[in-house]
């Protein structure tokens, strides 16, 4: 399957496309002749990890039948210091409040994003390293 | 350097964040139990690296006073059909219209964005195939 996308220039350092039919304009710190009207494009790649894994597992807990009251998944990336800054390795945080959440079931929900479903996962793996941690929290 | 994003869960495959100081929510498609409400997560990968090397394209021919009428990039993607669905490739198509444009400027400066500064296609030239095109269109 063939997925494509268009960046068109609106000036100075920043851009618009169209993503799944939104609007999305990204654009640069005014530090270096950006005018800061959307995000930069490499914190993109943390949102596209974040955001596939993190459908993965709420659909897989929704057929498990759990369901957290809060679910976020927050994710860091370590750039290098030299050109080409480039990721070294991200590290994924997944965190769900909730009463009395099986930890079990959770870790396997998890697992199966990791190794058989996330995609962009796959991707960056054979790139550079990825770690994740899990934090279930009581209400 | 480290760079950071948190995703809130919504309700059903609905996600919010935050970067750069900008909301942006993702969503799955209404056929997988989502509200399309915002992008799907891997097209993401697709803006991150045209928006990379489309910001590193720019600037560079701005310090070579190269100044297009209009600068689009695209950015293809082929994803495989198993799981875990993954870019096996993509394909950016760089894409100026202008008067008298100078072809060589213009391939320096996408040659310099590749081979030495845009860290997006690093990262992924690392995990596969990334080939490029030219387009220079007379106004």
């Amino acid at each position: 399957m063939r997925q494509s996308i268009n960046l068109s220039w609106l000036d100075s350092m920043a851009f618009e496309t169209e993503i799944n039919g939104k609007k999305l304009i990204i654009d640069a710190d005014k530090e270096v002749g950006g005018t800061d009207r959307g995000p930069r494009p490499k914190p993109l790649m943390l949102v596209a990890l974040a955001g596939c894994t993190a459908m993965d597992v709420i659909s897989i807990l929704k057929k498990m039948r759990v369901s957290p009251d809060t679910f976020n998944v927050k994710v860091e990336g370590d750039l290098t210091e030299e050109h080409p800054k480039h990721f070294e390795k991200m590290h994924i945080i997944y965190e769900f409040k909730g009463k009395n959440l099986p930890e079990d079931k959770i870790e396997k929900a998890i697992n199966l994003s990791q190794e058989r479903y996330c995609g962009v996962s796959y991707n960056y793996r054979n790139a550079f390293e990825i770690s994740f941690e899990i934090k279930i929290l009581e209400d």
